[in-house]
């Protein structure tokens, strides 16, 4: 970090105001909060493990990996960048997993409201039938035929082995990168069966060669976006509509303890959007107030906030979003909470106590989300949909009824416009449908390129977000245009770069664009799921311009990548061909062969490359330079 | 370990005198070993890592939890048990995921072969019959068909989700713990089904609840062992003949220097067996005398070994087992190794100073092994079978000639006898095809009960195989039968007491029996993966008995257990019902509600445990307890 930048995140822990105020409080009711536990394991971590020469796979282990004689091996024999990558993968595995479980969630959740056991509707026929055009279904049939058709398909295509064909790859990856995922032997296969290559190899004394686990890591993020997140976004479009730029409000200040409310938390937004539909219904809010409330509220937390915000408008029923994940705690500490329903990650473990403490009603809407002091566990299904809601309603307004007489609220005053809801969809309307208008901006040099952000928040780099946000103004500084989705994404919005406002901190060239177009500099693309909607607007522009990914001008970071599925996202952005910054750097340090295989050997093949840094400036600096050798070749200034 | 045993133990890496013998020649080689890698890490092995009280998954970690003041939770807030179990289940995966994969390359295998498209023929059409009976398939039909059909119904059952019936759990569990399951809630999906659900609990802030993680846990075992593995040993079974009990031989002595020598290591046996067939051909034998060679041999190694050997005869061709996987380094230095052929676990991955200094070839035949020095990449698929089986001996023979010259060999003239190849229906053919006759022993007391062990082999509780060898002579002393899988299996096979010799070693009432039926006090099942072979033993006996599973005089140990396959296995075992021993203690012992759970309370729901302890002899005083508790339950002195 730069000394500026550093000097003005003394004795913070977070960017944002409303947590700092948050935190005053939960310090002072000595609860145990996710701020001082990071300082108190800053005491006692290992340093081994940082590197990535620690293995506990094995009853001979735990074994470590020192420069000691005799110790430059784990007892099974394994070095020290097979042990770093093998670990990695094994991480890596879970993001694909986790996001191959939500797929699961939505293509069943398509297929039971085609059968009509939901409360949803198809809302975009359309876009299904675009769907089915792509991947060959006969759309010359009923709309909950050619559904129950689609949902069967993409499930198929999670599992679809190496002799099968990969309808999603073909259907969705730039047409020049096909062949060259075919030399290089990681055009993959489904997820569910590239995990289960890479979940047997990770096995001890099976796979000890760092590159042949980095090749499977390689195909696993292909698959994981190919056949696992596209299909499940364009299946969440579908149901619930796809995003359209509106403003909606952001931050803790949305919170009102006047009101039931009921916050959802994770990444799925089928409850929550069920929710949202049945709370702007009178006899709901009528039940609410009878209980002495002002009405009943739905608040969006994380990703499924997200999710909900890109899709619904903001008004008196479903208020807005509250963070990301590190707000989780400070949110509980308002005292506003009545339901916190948790369908995916992150539903941190120790919300018990403050559930007790500040009066909240913890619930399970998922089939794998557990914590300790859960209360109530209603795991999805998708034809359960309204009993759940009905029993949210009920649960949010017991809590209410406690919660006012038990609990102080505390809510910081702080609230955020910000722009929410683009797509590919959206930014092509906003060109009037051709990309041309794009391609003459960047080649006039007002957008220099692109950069693509999508990432979760972490404290490991500074304080919560303090790295993602400075970053982002480096980059717009110099005339990149950001496009973010994840934590990451919620963080900007928190911080106001996705409002007009933000428009100011631009350079000069993409100042004037976006006013022209009336959109700020960075476009909310919405959650980390989104990292292959993302994609597919750089895929349309390489196939547009008949070019190779790693032709264009656009770079990818996660600059404060926190979890398993940040990382899979990351790997993804490899083998698609992208500069891909990463900060923290992962737990590969120790392994030299491996940096050296992700930083600098890779790009020879896939024409991606990893760069690490954890300095806003001078990552930014480097993409930069990156962007602008890639302008160069392609013969612009 | 006892004053005793702990004594003899002493300076000695293995219970085996021909390890040791090769240990020597390494160390004068200066050769990386696991045995002094071992000691190694003796010196920086992690308390933490040791105690489940380590988390590296998140880039707010690493995190340690200790029990000083704010270091009693993660960064997120996850606690020492529901830490230590997730790490717990993430090994639990990886098992499931391996046993998995190999039950995909059976049942492709056995789809081709029905196709026409490998050397393999249905050497049990009756097999296949009764298989297809049990699951619903059409037996009046094509034999090839009705393999296609099985094959795909197994594909299949892997992968059925919660709406889908179980039809292997229905087939193949004991009838009375159907219900005992659905009643906990961990009656199984299809193993892919848990797995994805498993892995995607791992992530970071997804399952936090120590409680809930073991359930998913139970779960996945059950699903291993019906879902994957039972099919695919029975698949196996079909291609290459159920075992039946014959003498073979085992240890390094086995290994002839003049011949050119091609090793199969890991668990499927394919190729392995088909090399086997082709071997003892004319013209191959011919092609290797014609090279200076005395022949060309096939050699089994740890449990690919085994499963050839418990369904091949021993000869001149297919000379026998090596050993399990601590030999595979000494089998190396032998410099008899021509083809080093890997397919699965465990493949070490520093065998490349051993090809380059003894002269060997190393060789993957699977979609997932790599090491670093591999020589030769041929992916498994059915329909390539004679192909790789010819590079293989093209290979050997070469390798055969440039070591001949160049390596002096020294093999330890070690050699064992053992009867290999029992199975559930051996030992129903060896009772005279009725189970009444095992029943009159057990009730008379002359078998006290029985015994499964099943594990690998480690360093962690003492020389390779020690504890395993001295537990069993410890339980066959007290006359109780003793039924391995596994490397331990090897263990046993090597040590001599898998053979009629060892009657002398067993108690008046189990010698009574094993001289009677001629069989010895231990019974070679074959592999790790003959897990669910084993349990259908015990089924049988259960449902004979119209009683439940914990209502039996029988236990299981793991007293060497390794890698994640063996703990997959052991956690099946407690959701069926058994006392499992463990050692060396998982890495749970800092999570004293995790204990508590595996050690106490899961008797309560599955009326299974996890025993702990390395001292053979206590071991088998509690092993001997809780039989002797369950005799008297079913009114047995």
């Amino acid at each position: 970090m730069t000394e500026s930048i550093l000097e003005k995140s003394e004795g913070r822990v977070s960017y944002h105001d409303s947590v700092e105020e948050m935190l005053k409080r939960i310090r002072e009711d000595e609860m145990s909060n996710v701020f001082d536990r990071y300082a108190s394991q800053e005491k006692i971590r290992c340093k081994f493990c940082l590197e990535g020469r620690s293995c506990q796979l094995c009853s001979n282990g735990p074994c470590r990996i020192s420069d000691k004689g005799g110790q430059d091996k784990g007892v099974c024999g394994i070095g020290p960048d097979a042990m770093a990558m093998r670990k990695f993968l094994l991480q890596n595995i879970m993001g694909a997993g986790t996001y191959s479980h939500h797929a699961y969630e939505a293509f069943r959740t398509l297929k039971a409201t085609a059968e009509g056991k939901t409360p949803f509707k198809i809302k975009e026929p359309e876009k299904l039938k675009w769907m089915c055009e792509k991947l060959g279904i006969n759309t010359n049939q009923d709309t909950n035929q050619m559904a129950i058709q689609l949902a069967d398909l993409l499930e198929n295509q999670q599992r679809v082995g190496v002799e099968e064909p990969n309808l999603m790859v073909e259907a969705f990856a730039p047409k020049k990168r096909k062949q060259v995922w075919r030399d290089l032997n990681i055009y993959p296969s489904g997820t569910v069966h590239e995990e289960q290559n890479c979940v047997a190899s990770c096995l001890t004394n099976v796979d000890g060669n760092h590159v042949s686990l980095a090749i499977k890591a390689l195909r696993l993020g292909l698959a994981t976006i190919y056949n696992s997140q596209i299909g499940l976004e364009m299946v969440q479009d579908i149901l619930y509509g796809t995003p359209k730029p509106h403003e909606v409000e952001v931050d803790l200040g949305i919170m009102c303890p006047e009101h039931v409310n009921i916050v959802f938390n994770g990444h799925q937004p089928w409850i929550g959007a069920a929710t949202i539909e049945r709370a702007r219904s009178a006899d709901v809010q009528e039940k609410a107030r009878a209980a002495g409330a002002k009405g009943l509220r739905v608040v969006g937390s994380i990703e499924t906030g997200q999710e909900l915000l890109q899709r619904f408008e903001v008004d008196d029923v479903f208020v807005g979003l509250m963070g990301n994940w590190l707000a989780i705690e400070p949110l509980m500490a308002t005292g506003t909470v009545d339901v916190f329903a948790m369908e995916e990650n992150c539903s941190p473990p120790a919300l018990d106590m403050y559930a007790e403490k500040y009066q909240a009603t913890l619930v399970s809407i998922s089939t794998i989300i557990d914590i300790p002091g859960l209360q109530h566990k209603f795991p999805y299904d998708p034809s359960e949909t309204e009993t759940i809601v009905e029993k949210l309603i009920d649960l949010a307004i017991e809590n209410f009824k406690k919660r006012k007489d038990k609990v102080k609220p505390l809510v910081p005053q702080k609230k955020m416009k910000a722009i929410a809801g683009f797509s590919t969809e959206a930014v092509l309307g906003a060109l009037g449908n051709k990309l041309d208008p794009l391609v003459e901006v960047i080649a006039a040099g007002k957008i220099k390129g692109v950069v693509a952000l999508a990432n979760c928040s972490t404290l490991r780099n500074g304080p919560q977000d303090w790295n993602t946000v400075n970053l982002t103004k480096e980059l717009i500084k110099r005339d990149i245009l950001v496009v973010a989705g994840g934590c990451g994404n919620h963080a900007l919005e928190v911080a106001g770069l996705c409002n007009m406002d933000a428009v100011n901190l631009a350079g000069s060239g993409l100042k004037e664009i976006c006013t022209a177009l009336k959109i700020p500099p960075v476009l909310s693309f919405g959650t980390c799921t989104d990292t292959g909607r993302i994609s597919m607007l750089v895929t349309a522009l390489a196939d547009h311009l008949d070019v190779d990914i790693p032709q264009l001008p656009i770079a990818v970071t996660a600059p404060e990548w926190m979890e398993q599925k940040a990382t899979i996202d990351g790997i993804f952005a490899i083998a698609y061909g992208a500069y891909t910054h990463l900060s923290p750097t992962p737990f590969v340090s120790g392994a030299p062969q491996l940096v050296k295989l992700l930083t600098e050997d890779i790009e020879g093949m896939t024409g991606g490359k990893v760069a690490l840094g954890d300095d806003p400036v001078e990552v930014a600096q480097g993409i930069e330079a990156h962007i602008i050798t890639k302008r160069k070749g392609l013969g612009l200034q």
